[in-house]
């Protein structure tokens, strides 16, 4: 597979768009045209620079609204295409894009853009050029890919082929079956860009909503199946309009990019059954083997735990790392926090086979991770998510693994407080919510469910869980809104009885976040409880919720430094979060919630 | 006119929001359940802080689903609706708003609705609770505010009636002079908004895009006639689900909402001829009487004012004020920067009567501006603008008021370069951009040119120009990307022949923003311009855009502080801006453009 982006998908100049596309390992780029406008380096120091690089320059794109026009407007538009050979001479660029006609169509017979078409590919030819043309969703007489292949068929020139752009099939609900019917050689290029189901206008969609694949809803790999299938052989190539994008550091989304090709290329390899082809398989993780959490001081994180009945489970022999269990939940806590309040620095997961998970991590474009370790030490295969969180792999139960390394502990057997890891909740920038969901996608196979927004005291927080299909791991992403600082972290321990919980936590002395009496009214409402379980959550300050399936009952720490605790106990088969309760809990953090 | 406002407009806790709500001026508000929930104070403080603070709770939303559901689905509705009967009993709240049945309808049968919606009239009644029932856009049986009235007008009780919301009748189309069939005392209630046109799915589009009145396309002037022409005597609320509002400062945005009520009441009073409630009219400015730059240092801004052409116009005779002039454009220079670096601090416009101008901005909630003045000072009536711009009106041309406290100047006649301010470009943070929007109309009476999307090196910059009909005064708005700093404000000074003024200011050694070679190779494959024009432009660096009415040449300064000039020339009927080179100009800006 040879990978190419279009430089539109990145933000800067095109010199650092150029660096950047080496730099994440992409094999070449398109150039649109304004990119090169807005340069100082003229296109012979560019055509130098890509070759240095190691960058093809696989697509140019500098004409619009060309065929389907009255003859004098075409004489002039022969006249520009002309001008953009040259500077494609000038670049070393061999492949033009073409977009079918937006502006300034006015000839709506299909012999008329035959004929044009042609006779531009004539031209082009003398330069030495190709042409692929494309059908834009909102192109004015050809506007589906079908329609296109039908146009260059009939032009019938050796170097005129067809661009096909998931984007523009997908949004419009084209069959991409009809793709096996374009020859072979005429499948001159391929755009692909993901996008979220929207129902907006296709061109307001296309320019700022685009995703790169596996972000968004189209599906990809079928597409990408069809495009391969029918002969292909040029390179996937990136265009992705995005609004955040194009602000957003160009090393880290170039970065971000290829992950989503290689991603796609795998998934389409397995779907195909291309064995040679394939990376390591996708593994859900079976369930969370530790969570892992740094900061400068963390006793007072320590001393919650311990009030909600977590035991101490020993130190680090090597290391000045202290364990805290809760039945199944392990929690490791790291005092090094490089001047940091306390937050969730790492996570680990049980799979079947915790090398081939990390190399397959690796292979998709994750930067590995170091643990240190001494002879003796456990072997957890790891790499840095892309915000820093460190991702550890185990083949085996932690009790087989790196328990041992931990000595001094209260007890070897089970804790008092039965639990294990509900959820985590980690908050993102919302820049970096895409880039994160894809790491979850991709690297730790999980699944996502349906996006909500949940109001806040400082606006719309925009809640995305990932997990497994069975529930074992179940990620919660928070997108922060622009104005606000990063909202905290938590861990959700799930436990059996969460009111006998919280009735001893609070007889330890630790004040959970207060909730106020309005909320308990609204319950009533809602609900009609009982008043007995009523009274009881009111004054432990619980939060409740209930659908169909069955009940929820949870509650939270203070927050200490970027991080908090949920305690949650499902009843039935409740298999939510208690959102309903979300935008009390966000008030009341605002309040009350620092410790 | 009452106004009133619903808390979800603003972001924060209940209590900052009624603080806010009772600051910006606003008789009453609307309370969404949710606010509720999550206060930690009881319905009898929010009531008692309420009354303290003059606000009338005219509404309260605490009921979704009610009606059109199977028989036992009302019982336990009805029970539902009895919980919070009791909270507005607690709360002081007389009205309720229902909206017609969205997620649980079950019964199409309109008979089933009648009969619901009078059970619950007659169970709200024995807590002496009206009831406003409002068809949502995306409602399941009821969409249509005609389909409400007929439902409120069947079940015949006299505490339901209906309540309007001008985004649910105009998102949809639905003609407004359907209100005139409703009986005026069954207009229970009003809620406006206003919305950008979207092809977007309704719900979507009102949950997070809703605007203040005056900042959308919706024709609210129209809908609000005929609401207040049925006989409407209610107070006009606004209730705007916006991503942005819920995420700002609180008390700045519900200033902001009340002026766009203020600003929406004159416009309706004067399109019905209401002579007895209207503000001063509006005056769209004759021409922009002078600018006013201010910064520490503007040494630079003056050696390049005078590069340009630009003669010295005096010294002011009390302040340590300077004047700069180009045939009509006055440029002052204020070195009072309190540590800022240069930027647009103040506006000067004429008008017919610059009193009344002011007049009308103070009574839409612009605050007064002072101007210090000594005895034979001109009077310059002035407000700040919401980024703190100070706008001064003048009732005469300068020559006949202010110029003359200016001493010392080079000369009383033209100056050698004969311009006049064309256009002032300014740079507005993203969550401020709607409120100076709003400002423009309804303080300036400036009209808004459609908003076009530039893409920069940093992100997509929006930009929309706002002007008098007449173009003698323009302001282009920019909007910076939230990753971005502030982009720079520009003054853009029209001359006769752009490029003898570029010729003369580079002689005199001016350097102006370089721009590339490659803009030229792009410009003569887009016009095909005459070698002799292309190579001047290019030796120059100058821009050049052409369109069907006329031919635009311009150049830029560089940035000194947050401030730099262009020059332009506009031939013919040219009425753009050079959009096409705004790229370049971009990009160039942040290669070379700091001077």
């Amino acid at each position: 597979m040879r990978t190419s982006i279009a430089t539109v998908c990145l933000s800067g100049g095109l010199v650092e768009k150029l660096h950047a596309c080496a730099a994440a390992g992409f094999d070449g780029i398109e150039i649109m045209d304004s990119d090169l406008t807005a340069a100082d380096e003229s296109p012979e120091e560019i055509r130098a620079l890509c070759a240095r690089l190691g960058l093809t320059i696989d697509l140019f794109q500098p004409l619009r609204d060309v065929e389907s026009v009255a003859g004098d407007v075409f004489a002039d538009n022969l006249r520009r295409a002309r001008a953009k050979f040259d500077v494609m001479q000038r670049l070393g660029a061999t492949m033009i894009l073409l977009c079918s006609n937006v502006g300034t169509a006015t000839e709506p017979d299909p012999d008329v853009a035959v004929k044009q078409l042609g006779a531009l590919a004539d031209a082009a030819a003398e330069y030495g050029i190709s042409i692929a043309y494309e059908s834009l969703a909102w192109g004015r007489y050809v506007s589906d890919y079908r329609d296109a292949w039908r146009l260059v068929k009939r032009a019938d020139r050796p170097n005129l082929g067809v661009c096909l752009d998931s984007f523009h099939v997908l949004s419009r609900g084209h069959d991409p079956a009809g793709i096996a019917e374009i020859d072979a050689e005429k499948l001159f290029f391929l755009q692909l860009a993901d996008a979220p189901a929207m129902d907006l206008d296709v061109l307001t969609w296309s320019r700022h909503h685009r995703l790169f694949p596996g972000e968004g809803d189209f599906d990809l790999t079928d597409f990408l199946s069809h495009v391969l299938r029918a002969g292909y052989a040029g390179p996937l190539s990136l265009e992705v309009f995005n609004d955040t994008f194009r602000q957003t550091d160009v090393t880290r989304t170039a970065a971000h990019a290829i992950r989503s090709l290689r991603w796609l290329y795998d998934r389409t390899a397995a779907l195909n059954a291309w064995t040679d082809e394939q990376l390591d398989a996708p593994q859900p993780p079976r369930a969370v083997d530790f969570v892992e959490i740094t900061g400068d001081d963390l006793s007072s994180l320590e001393q919650a735990m311990q009030q909600l009945g977590f035991v101490f489970g020993g130190g680090h022999r090597t290391k000045s790392v202290r364990l805290w269990r809760a039945g199944e939940a392990n929690i490791i806590l790291t005092e090094q926090g490089h001047g940091r309040d306390a937050h969730l620095a790492g996570l680990g997961f049980v799979v079947d086979d915790a090398r081939a998970a990390a190399r397959r991590a690796v292979a998709i474009g994750a930067p590995p991770a170091f643990r240190r370790t001494r002879s003796g030490d456990a072997e957890l295969p790891a790499v840095s998510a892309p915000d820093g969180t460190g991702v550890y792999w185990n083949s085996n139960s932690a009790a087989n693994t790196w328990l041992g390394e931990f000595e001094g502990g209260d007890t070897a057997g089970p804790t008092s407080l039965s639990g294990v890891i509900d959820h985590l909740n980690m908050a993102h920038p919302w820049h970096e919510f895409d880039e994160a969901a894809l790491f979850n996608t991709s690297a730790l196979a999980l699944e996502a469910e349906t996006t909500a927004d949940v109001p806040g005291p400082r606006g719309l927080v925009r809640s995305r869980v990932m997990r497994t299909a069975d529930g074992a791991v179940r990620l919660a992403m928070n997108l922060s809104p622009p104005t606000a600082s990063t909202l905290p972290s938590h861990v959700a321990v799930r436990v059996d009885d969460a009111i006998a919980v919280a009735e001893r936590a609070r007889a330890a002395g630790l004040a959970f976040l207060s909730i106020p009496d309005n909320y308990y009214d609204d319950l009533e409402a809602r609900f009609g409880l009982d008043p007995q379980l009523l009274g009881r959550l009111r004054e432990l300050d619980l939060l409740y919720d209930r659908d169909a399936e069955g009940t929820f009952i949870h509650f939270y720490t203070p927050t200490v430094g970027n991080l908090f605790f949920e305690i949650v106990e499902r009843q039935g088969a409740y298999d939510g979060y208690g959102a309903a309760s979300a935008p009390v809990r966000l008030a009341a953090q605002r309040d009350h919630g620092q410790s």
